[in-house]
């Protein structure tokens, strides 16, 4: 196996043994506080409100990421984040997460070690009460993670795509932009002549160290404030994982309404267009005070001809993306 | 791709697209009843005393199943059936389902809607009250499915590997040897000249109906019998995934208590030493009266040099599997 960076060195998973892998991978990851941890057949979780949300996402080498532009830890934090991040966008604080994840047999064990400490480091950032309460490792051709994550909704009610109504003000929060220019630039500048993913291109063109690349590796969700859009009375949210437009179309067309962006606080370009920030698209009742970082981006209106406007004029939504839709637990 | 028997037929992923892939398998799926389904950022599920179980398995081409060997229908339901002990092993009922499936481009649309249907199968027959909640589609060069279920324990504590006490009985639910008989089978008589799965040898050779391979195929763990044993008072159990040595080995030394077989209970062979039928291995105070099919095999004595002792003779535990004690949500 080539060794794309640092991280690829050392005993391999087939070199090493399973048992002595394990060891190792479990003692890096965030324990989190469940009734029953890792060890017997199943974890058990506490659910205070007698519910819990729950998502699902398969991040395989390939399509997902590629290891000349993602270091494993880097795909630990992703992996961890992308879920958190649906776990917010009900309204849920995160609980848990379970892990399983198939390596082919030549992976150095010190890649996997890299994954638990970047799953570690986004738990840590991202939702310190959460932790990874079980998973399952197995062996593959292909380099593939699975994470399931929980939540508990504290009270309240989930927060759907379909509640925005007309009146409601628009509003997100993190980040708009910067992970799909981060992918764009990796897409140019990344590359051998040949067009595939190089880590030696990306070292050399600077693209290893630009910002926007750091949040195409390692998105920064804006957690706390999907328990607080619940709280402050959010009457729909979703996950910003495909774009503004695209995950806007979302919004608009479960709620049965139209989406009016103001153009001032919707810049054209890939604040608009681009994906991977997951950042929260959020409707409150007008006059809510808007709560952590939410900021007002626009309105809701009676459902129209259109999905999406933007100071007036149709923004394309790029219809249904089902492997999204089916994400996140959807089915 | 080959066509290893008639699920592999017709137009591909690739080229149907995955709206129309999405929408045909969601609807073979069974629903449950969730709070919220799918099509959100998560589904929400309840769990009525405050608490759920969780656990995690990732069944993966070649290492873990086989096409020339078993039917995409077949792996629907060992995903499932599989994921569903460990519920049950907990003494919880199993209440949902997540999926997340990644398959090549080139695989035929058939084959995910008989997959959809081996899930539905499954869940009928083991556990009607289930459903598929949520799930994630994904690309992957090597077909692989990552199944979470959850549980509700009803207000019982959970059945740890770590309960049984000396003096305790026994028992086991649920088939010993025949999904082993059949591996052993497919691996004797389901291969071509080099040793390698095939199609074709496992038609000829009779394989393909032999009973015991239809239980290596589709496993009939006894799901009731795990909330059962727990209102019964059951002080430790297992879900019997590696075989009854093994797995016996294991809550022995969870427990600190040495397992002593009853000779004439448990044969000699593969009843001991196969894995793969997740039955149920769980102890219980002296005297109680064993629930469903529950019957005894044994005794819990005091902690002594062996795990697990057979007509008072030692027997080998084969040591610890870390990918078994990882498995199901055990972390």
């Amino acid at each position: 196996m080539d060794a794309p960076n640092e991280a690829w060195a050392g005993p391999t998973v087939g070199e090493v043994g399973e048992l002595a892998v394990l060891d190792r991978i479990v003692r890096r990851l965030p324990p989190g506080s469940p009734e029953v941890g890792p060890g017997d057949d199943c974890a058990v979780v506490s659910a205070p409100d007698r519910r819990f949300v729950v998502t699902t996402d398969m991040m395989v080498h390939g399509p997902d990421f590629r290891w000349a532009w993602s270091s494993p830890a880097d795909v630990g934090w992703k992996a961890a984040a992308t879920n958190l991040s649906d776990v917010a966008a009900m309204g849920a604080v995160p609980t848990a997460l379970v892990i399983a994840l198939a390596a082919p047999q030549d992976t150095p064990v010190t890649v996997l070690e890299s994954f638990a400490d970047g799953v570690r480091q986004a738990v840590d950032a991202l939702a310190p009460a959460c932790g990874v309460v079980g998973g399952d490792l197995s062996t593959s051709a292909t380099f593939t993670v699975s994470v399931s994550a929980f939540g508990d909704l504290d009270g309240h009610a989930p927060v759907l795509r379909s509640g925005a109504r007309p009146g409601d003000v628009l509003a997100v929060s993190g980040e708009l932009g910067p992970a799909a220019r981060g992918l764009a630039r990796l897409f140019r500048d990344g590359v051998d002549a040949d067009g595939e993913p190089s880590r030696a291109a990306t070292l050399a063109s600077g693209a290893d160290t630009d910002p926007d690349v750091a949040r195409q590796r390692r998105p920064v969700p804006p957690i706390a404030d999907g328990p607080a859009a619940a709280a402050a009375g959010a009457t729909a949210m979703l996950d910003l994982s495909d774009g503004l437009a695209i995950d806007a179309g979302r919004l608009a067309r479960a709620s049965g309404v139209t989406l009016a962006f103001d153009a001032e606080a919707v810049p054209e370009g890939s604040a608009l267009h681009g994906g991977e920030d997951h950042g929260l698209l959020a409707t409150f009742p007008a006059g809510t005070d808007l709560p952590g970082g939410f900021r007002r981006i626009g309105s809701v209106l009676d459902r129209g001809d259109h999905d999406l406007l933007r100071a007036g004029v149709p923004v394309p939504t790029s219809g249904w993306d089902p492997y999204a839709d089916w994400d996140g637990a959807a089915g």
